[in-house]
């Protein structure tokens, strides 16, 4: 079968200090599906950080940027937060992504270790499902200046201080007001991120091909102030209008300390990630499984 | 001003035969609007339901189809139950409607009566908001054939029997299985149908311009099945798995007595309703209005 | 040991008409647990509906009211539905109730078919957690007069027709006016029941101690009209406002074709049902594993 | 009219010393209501903190606690934060309170400021409707020491920190384990304090006289976490399994800076604060107009 992807990259979870025996059996399985894929004929790259922390050095090595500018294909060995963290990088230069996971199966990583010899072949050859995602592009912007800036697939969030009751928020979507809402806070969702948090403060689930964000707000004071799905392209506001303390997260990428009159800025990006899973894959099917519908509960 | 819109049409609200006492009044608006419209340099019809329930004869008369062929405008006085049902019919004409509303106002209708003076002209000269809304077509099919089939701007539903206990329903998008639901029942809505039955089963806010369907289970038993927004296009099917007794409303047009195997097939209309509204309306001036936000809540 | 319950009745999860062929596995079933109920020393009374549709003759029969004015214990063989029912009717006379699952375990009924041998002799000698739970009280009253009464276990639930659009109902405690609700219905449910449909319409779990009965409205229009949860005593009176059709039900036993001024009246009963687990049995536990938390969801 | 009480104490809003300059409407606003209630025959104390606040000498001044020991009565003017804080020091005295609101009604405070000469006159003979409220003792343990202590009257809410993702939280009530809760945070709450926080959170309401609390996780992860209201008596206690930095907060005085391991216990308090209301008050007036119930909406 003729491969449809030759210049392959291979990222594996990535490692904190603490945990430096754990790179180990990350070594021997980035060795195994390295090798599998040379096998399969694809000339491989190891991320570089990868390679650090594993301490392989037969694989060519690449940073994200060069992996982005050089390969085809990028194989992440993780869990959904691995995939989402390489996904958003890999975005703007359109790399297609492919999860394998180690643990739970998760949203968007769908391949177990132990399936992957038999499915990586076909998808290889260009048999697969692609499953583009939307990004946010977020900014902070105080007095004018921009003074934070961050990709988000997931989220942003604008959260209340720990311990300094509701904030007050004003919302404007392409210049309308929407409305001022108090509130511990508020979220802005991709599709992807209609499953994290969103959906435990109360907001919609997205079909990851719907062109649209969900303005979800965390325990409002007023109750009438329920979850909107906005339509792209619009880009919204969130102004801090009252809060002893905030802050504002991009897929946990965190910035505290936001005053008043601090804006917030979220649009969605102009590129996707793009997963890429076996063929017969279905989203509904994920849906049902994570969330375990029809478990006769 | 030139005129943008000559040929004008002309509905009043839909008197029910017990409510003939309420005909003069009818009687007495109409003639005041269509005058006020023919001063303005229009050639006015008067739809021809509204021109039988008022007795008037001095406007030509023009049934739906006739208004959908040969006005370039449509005057609707009524509530938001007038202008969806008007709207319904004269979405395949791509016809622009105007709402004016004797009471409360509504989502759409949002000229009140005390206005229409000072507010047409501008818009009768092409000042105005354009407020494009989906539709949706709807199918049932029993074995096979097509037993019902209509248009819906606000939801379709598929309901229990009164008395009968849980529904259950296997619903699949696209051909891909979504999920079997034993709830109440199901709400397929529209952006326009998301301020309505929807959001009181727990449906979120839609935007007009967001291209997708809301899926809402009402009461349902797993309390993980929660409401998903799924992108255009993509056909939706409801089948009913197990019930004594079910309906299915499109815009409350209802049909009683479904059968375990009957489908519903839902699908975005390819025809749009156009309302239009006065400069610098904003849709999100009337969700803050008709929800009560901001109200010190 | 000592037992602490002598005269013990057996009654089976009751048959319905068309499932003739499931009698004969219920029929060895009766057969030996009330042989082993024989062999801890109790003299069995089988109820006369089980007896009638197992055709077994070996054991006395009892009616539910026979068995509620002579045995001291009652071991039902079904689910929920089954035991429910039997715990309303033996309500009066404070006879406990044990049940034995056949299927998937209930919220009541925990001792699984393979465990009874080795859980009942424990209890029979008087070693067991006691679970009393409260039952309603209700009425119907059209012009004054009562039209309809029974007990409930679960809740009573006031519902609009099919395919009727809403209903108006207002809502009033003790003679205090509470709310005029348009919504699809109102619940109230005991503890019991705030686990069934109370649940799936939004309602709160109440543990089975707590002394007061949750008023759940169903989809209703405004969005602030939340459950409310009410304390012992109060009668609930529920009057039908506006509706084209209307049923109300008590666990199911439905009374349909309610008119406008009708009124469905609410009480706490006086009597409680009596349910007996192992020991160490806890409410939390059951909770925990029927609605699935800590499944790593 | 014969005095049902005599010894009466006026107590103010709390004045911050950033507005000082508001002192001058209290003072001349203490000195009224002071000289009216010394008209009807009261023996009038100005509670010690608004004697300085607003610097007024005619009356005999007390603390809080003199209040509690000396004074039948107690009036307070100022909103349901002010009512509840005063509430709270005096249960333990089981001294009665009547609120008198100078802004907005709040839930508790329910006399206008311009109708108390109307109205308090009846209640000063003992004409009134009592309204007794339930307290929470809180504490927090660490290593078996107790390090914090409060009553709260509203909420004991345990909460993550501000950038920190979720808390796990493991909660038992009298022992028996409950479930483990990833989520922001979790609230308990008094029937009083189920109209605030918790109702932003998805609480139910519960009626003053209900003997029980609620325990509302907060965004909970699991979908199925939902509200349990639990009977009085019983110990609930919430442990951190994890956590990057959690506080407790019991109705606003907050406890930063808590520790895997720390367990806050909660538990109904054997005081009650006695709010007493003009005849024919009744709860659920209060809620429909706080929540905006029946408004058209």
């Amino acid at each position: 079968m003729a491969l449809k992807f030759t210049r392959v990259a291979l990222v594996g979870k990535y490692q904190d200090a603490s945990s430096a025996s754990a790179a180990q059996p990350a070594r021997e399985l980035m060795t195994e599906i390295g090798t599998f894929l040379q096998q399969q004929g694809c000339q491989v790259s190891l991320e570089d950080r990868t390679a650090a922390s594993t301490g392989l050095t037969q694989f060519q090595t690449l940073d994200l940027a060069g992996i982005g500018a050089q390969c085809e294909l990028c194989v992440v060995v993780g869990g959904d937060g691995t995939m989402l963290g390489v996904g958003r990088e890999l975005a703007r230069h359109g790399t297609p992504l492919i999860g394998i996971n180690q643990g739970r199966l998760g949203f968007i990583t769908d391949i177990p270790l132990g399936d992957y010899a038999r499915l990586l072949p076909a998808m290889l050859a260009g048999a697969f499902e692609d499953d583009p995602r939307a990004l946010m592009q977020g900014w902070v912007k105080r007095e004018g200046a921009c003074v934070f800036e961050a990709l988000a697939m997931n989220d942003v969030v604008v959260n209340r201080g720990a311990a300094s009751g509701m904030v007050e928020l004003s919302v404007e979507v392409d210049g309308h007001f929407v409305a001022n809402y108090r509130a511990d806070g508020i979220i802005i969702a991709t599709p992807t991120g209609s499953t994290a948090y969103s959906l435990s403060a109360g907001g919609p689930l997205l079909h990851p091909l719907l062109p649209g964000l969900a303005l979800v707000p965390i325990s409002p004071h007023a109750l009438s102030n329920r979850p909107i799905v906005l339509a792209d392209p619009g880009e919204i506001a969130i102004e801090i209008v009252a809060a002893r303390d905030a802050s504002a997260s991009f897929d946990m990428q965190t910035l505290t300390s936001l005053h008043r009159g601090d804006r917030i800025i979220v649009r969605r990006s102009e590129h996707r990630a793009r997963f890429l899973h076996p063929q017969g894959w279905s989203y509904f099917d994920t849906l049902r499984e994570k969330l375990h519908w029809n478990k006769g509960g």
